[in-house]
């Protein structure tokens, strides 16, 4: 079974949740720059979510650059990945309009954490469905960056419940640490190894 | 006419479905666990349609894939799925919101089962419009486990006057059945029967 | 310029029209059936919008068949066209709250007015851009179906200041006879007339 | 890396935008002229929005029409434009509910000014990755419409504090100016120069 109603499913539940998530940014009753303040943070948590959606568009791109066949397996890793995208919006509206509060703050980064765990398990199906010696396979190696974000998923989670800011700053570090594209996968596809 | 794009509008109609569902998953006042809480039935519903309107996007794709053309009558046989699936967002927020109610429960089931009818009833057009030797004609078959989930639904609907958790779990059950796709069409398309 | 992106966009758009309507089926807070029943007319109403966006997006399906490539003017006519069927959500939902209500019927009736006339401009600006020779200008021909759609529309805009009932059954009569798709279209493009 | 993919997420991103800002047209209470009459100012909004976004769609469309591959920096600068256009629903619903009101017209003047700047930006980067000698970088040239149009937002801002009505007409002038497609593009790749 080929590849392209995958992709092209998954580009449009990605699309719908990076777009509606901006419906959590409700219209102030007022009509001055006072209350627009009030929306700063739910705002600058827009920008947070918005970023952690297109890096996993970005790299969901690169993923299934390699791939050429899917298996049942593979759309169901990759449903359960997009269950927990879906989500996003919802807590970035709760995180965003309680960016004080402990627990939203923490159930941010567990929507966080999961997604990324979802992403893994999905690297992880296509790789036993492509074999060991798959362009991915050799690509994704070690996923050292894969282990400091969950470490610093969980910190954050933690964090929440003596500082609501400490543990936003871990999840700003992972989306800025994730933002460099997996150099990886691009330079394995152009310059495969001899085997 | 070609099926690329009734693949794509069928795939970005249930793409929005998927992901406008998350929409009844309302963002709470509060910000402790308590009004987290409240939300756990209406979290766990959401999960059931997520994995339903998975399975139909699934079993749409394996559907689709021994399909060459498409006439009029498929375009609508598909609309009128379409349709029905459109309903999801709606009964799982009802349902939801409302998990000890009989009514609600009872509607959950009955668009479960007009799906399920309307899904049928695609599979059927397709069949009539390519003729009885059509792959897909031969990969289908005997239709039971089609039968048995029509006759869950039925119970669902039914069982919700007395129970409304034992209708629930008619609904879970039939989806851990069809969580397992449908290998009759995969096996055939692979490995075609000589005529 | 080829036609692929603008059938992804529209696809897009008509996906995304037909299932938001269905967000204007506010769930009820009550859950018995006396709560559904307030419903019964906003359903029906979107039952009708439904199909009416289906049409839609089954003709836009056949008129672009057989185009080859697009201008900056079709591609404009063709945004016209998708304004106006983004305000299907709109007067479905007034109209089903307000089915009694003339200037919500009236209105109804407008934007199917205004979608029928804009998908004309289309069809005109596509044969002028294709030429008079194209197989789109053989096979629309007269327009005898389009033009008894306006007029019943017109009937139906001024029917609602007199009867309610009146009115929205011109709207289902034009949905009836537009069912049929446009078999004109598909008699000659696989069977073209000779020069 | 080959740019479908990059085409079909702009695509469903900039389809779910044009069409979710219907939703901020809020269906009102009443069922006759008076109530309807309210809305004027955010369906005219609307209106401004709807060929704003057209305005994009269709440049994106023109824009990636001669690119052959994509960098992860073109995928980051689509994005970015893509963020600014997700806030276009956010500011026609303020303005268009307060049209009298200077903060929420600048706003909207001040979304427009990004996304402008992000499409320049996106322009840059993709003539950084394809060379100075690329079909888009001999096309583009000296941009005196986007500099006109980017002089003309400033002008809307800074007046929005002493005339509501100007500053909008500052905005239609935009749109009007930019509904001429960009022929510059479309003449270079149809009659590419000579080197």
């Amino acid at each position: 079974m080929g590849k392209a109603r995958l992709e092209a499913f998954s580009d449009g539940v990605i699309a719908i949740i990076i777009t509606i998530m901006v419906l959590e940014l409700k219209i102030p009753s007022g009509a001055d720059l006072v209350s627009i303040k009030a929306l700063v943070p739910v705002f600058l948590n827009y920008v947070l979510s918005f970023v952690y959606v297109g890096i996993y568009w970005n790299n969901h791109h690169h993923l299934l650059h390699t791939v050429q066949r899917v298996s049942g397996g593979v759309l169901w890793a990759n449903l359960h990945l997009l269950f927990w995208l879906s989500l996003f919006p919802f807590v970035t509206g709760w995180m965003g309009g309680n960016y004080t509060a402990a627990v939203p703050t923490a159930f941010y980064g567990g929507v966080l954490f999961m997604a990324s765990l979802a992403y893994f398990i999905l690297e992880r199906v296509i790789i036993a469905y492509e074999g060991a010696n798959s362009l991915l396979a050799r690509a994704v190696g070690s996923e050292v960056k894969g282990r400091i974000s969950s470490l610093l998923y969980v910190l954050g989670i933690a964090t929440a419940f003596y500082s609501r800011i400490a543990a936003q700053l871990f999840y700003v570090t992972v989306a800025l640490m994730r933002l460099v594209p997996d150099r990886r996968i691009e330079r394995i596809v152009s310059n495969p190894p001899r085997r």
